[in-house]
């Protein structure tokens, strides 16, 4: 590390990362509710000395995208970036984060409140902690410290705060529509400080089961959905397992399961003395690297049929497959792109390891950016994805440290520093 | 049948008896939201002469009454007994029909209408219409004929008009805490013109199955309860069979399945792309005839607890059973009791052929009447019962004129009529 870097990581804010971070895990941001979340964090933009570019999205407009998809039906959306540096040479740097997270659960499940950040043991607890509202701390207090620190980059970088991620990428495909592009990208998604190019796909399905009602006392004169839908989600469970029994990809193979099938919302019946005349299910169907969508839809689509078909009531009453929400392909950057080696360095100068480069098994904003926007792109962020979604999420504090450090070591590295 | 009796058939106001059942049915009394349909009642009662007792009951003390069971939490809800006759000479004879109903489901599946009644093919299509407002019009009306034709009974003739039938029971078990008795009981549940002496219990149960939340993309780091909940449902299927296997009561020995396990409803976790960590299911659970309904109870929740304890997983994280709303006793009216043949001669007169005498496998109020009141009690009314809590459910008119006739014919013959 050359001085100029030492004198940015020294001007590194880390109380006020903190703190930010337990404001924005305050705002509930559930997917379709992210607009005071949005503000906030321009507002912060601001203070960071970023050129702030918050706007209304056209969703009427972004609708028709092919690559649009949703899950929860928005009025509003507010699309954000943040601009450090003016110039263009080719080698401007988009750091993208999600404000959007996925319901709480039950509350009193958790051991800390999710709606308000609690530091304790060296991490931060709440909703978002880990995805990733930490992460996306970490881009805008390593753009502060650039600031603070008087460095002026050679090319612009782009701090996105992005809504919808979780249902379908609705403020990732925004930024594309507005015309943001760079020449590398970071999504400070939870990697564990691993550097990610390739990830699955991942499709949200919902299946949809017929029965029959009829009174509970006499339930042999209906057809329970509940019973039918047992050999439909066999099939899933069979089909997972073939399509997982050989993985040719390199950044796949370390997974035990790289493209799960798994099965998230299940609602049958109205009424305990009913038969449910109804079962509806929800779930993610995991894509693989190189896999055509369409393609895969229709592995799934075919399994369900021919479990259908092995059933003489489902096979004159067929369930339904509806794709829906979010649509997220697989996507790969090539390993040997600049965008690996440049955070692989960062972190490297920063702990002396070299992180490991990774494949993972969940979808999320790289596809949009790496396949809609032409952008190579990584994820590379703080914190375990496996407490994501969970109870007692949380981010180790020792973790944004080093990415926000890596930040802002990347975008002096890939942005270059202005001449005077 | 003597000449008053043809006298009273003739005054039954068969177009006044449909149009009241249509309005009725017209008056969405889901469980909790009875009220409505409780006053149109009661103005009915006063147009067809009965004193009408319109209380409110005291929901807080009749809690306290160990029959007691609710599904839905009521605030309010309304006593309601039409009295025709004052003398007590021993030969009173009360006729009950509850006014809730279940819902509806999806409007979009009736072909007709469920808040509304529909006449046609000599049926009336509606929800509620045959469980069982149109056995309750059949009483009100039975009263009018006798009033219209200026009989004076020798014993009082009661109509009870009760809430809650569907979900434990409130409205019956409050005429009884009023001090409502008589000598015979009548209940126009949907019997296709049978005489039910017997049925079996029936109690709803809420299983709970634990399961740890994870994101879907790495589902194995989670426990799905969707997964967890398979061998507990085997394990109630197999309970089913056993229970059922072998049935010595000569009223339910007929049936297939007299005392059947069925889930009503599952609902598990709260997004598509997490591994859910609950799923809740409801259901109601068939109590034989005889039967301590503690040790039926205590048989479910032995095979729950022998199944997860099966499962490693399970063992170490058990599932709860919970029994909660309805939990209707068995019950049972000695064949023999005059109750019974009256009703059967009653059908006899109007049809030439004699009803079957059988057992039904769901519950009802009779058990309240019976194990509480100590009032021998048949169920006898219009329709199939396996329309019921269905789409589409209907009574057919020629039953509902069986029926108005037969209970018109019942109340002169057991009650007596009075001297001049």
């Amino acid at each position: 590390m050359n001085p100029l870097e030492r004198q940015v990581l020294d001007a590194i804010d880390v109380e006020g990362m903190l703190s930010f971070l337990c404001r924005l895990i305050a705002v509930p941001s559930l997917d379709g509710e992210e607009t005071d979340a949005q503000r906030l964090v321009a507002e912060q933009m601001e203070r960071c000395g970023l050129e702030v570019d918050l706007w209304e999205i056209d969703l009427e407009d972004l609708r028709r995208h092919p690559a649009f998809s949703e899950e929860v039906p928005r009025q509003t959306a507010l699309g954000l970036v943040g601009r450090l540096g003016n110039s263009a040479k080719g080698q401007s740097l988009i750091l993208n984060g999600h404000v959007d997270v996925v319901p709480a659960g039950e509350p009193a499940k958790w051991h800390y409140p999710p709606w308000q950040g609690t530091l304790t043991d060296r991490r931060v607890y709440g909703r978002g902690a880990v995805d990733m509202k930490g992460g996306l701390c970490c881009a805008l207090f390593a753009a502060k410290a650039l600031r603070d620190a008087g460095v002026e980059l050679a090319d612009s970088l782009l701090i996105q705060s992005v809504v919808g991620e979780e249902d379908g990428g609705t403020g990732t495909l925004a930024t594309l529509a507005r015309g943001y592009r760079a020449a590398g990208a970071i999504i400070m998604e939870p990697t564990d400080l691993a550097v990610v190019p390739a990830q699955a796909g991942a499709m949200n399905f919902r299946l949809v089961v017929p029965g029959i009602s009829a009174h509970g006392s006499m339930r042999r004169q209906g057809v329970s959905a509940i019973e039918k839908f047992l050999p439909l989600f066999s099939a899933l469970q069979e089909l997972e397992k073939a399509r997982n029994a050989r993985i040719d990809h390199p950044l796949m193979a370390r997974h035990q399961l790289p493209y799960p099938i798994s099965i998230g919302t299940v609602r049958a019946g109205n009424w305990a003395s009913s038969v449910p005349e109804e079962l509806i299910c929800e779930g993610r169907f995991g894509a693989a690297i190189g896999e055509d969508p369409a393609e895969a839809r229709h592995r799934l689509e075919l399994a369900v049929q021919t479990a259908a078909d092995a059933d003489p009531w489902l096979s004159q009453h067929p369930p339904t497959v509806e794709w829906w929400g979010g649509q997220f392909e697989p996507a790969e950057t090539p390993m040997d792109d600049p965008i690996v080696a440049v955070v692989q360095d960062a972190v490297q100068s920063l702990t002396g390891a070299r992180p490991e480069i990774e494949g993972v098994s969940y979808g999320a904003d790289l596809r949009l950016l790496v396949n809609e926007g032409g952008i190579p792109a990584v994820l590379f962020g703080p914190g375990d994805v496996r407490v994501a979604h969970q109870t007692d999420e949380f981010v180790p504090i020792d973790d944004l440290l080093i990415v926000v450090r890596a930040l802002a070591l990347v975008a002096m590295r890939y942005c270059g520093i202005a001449d005077d």
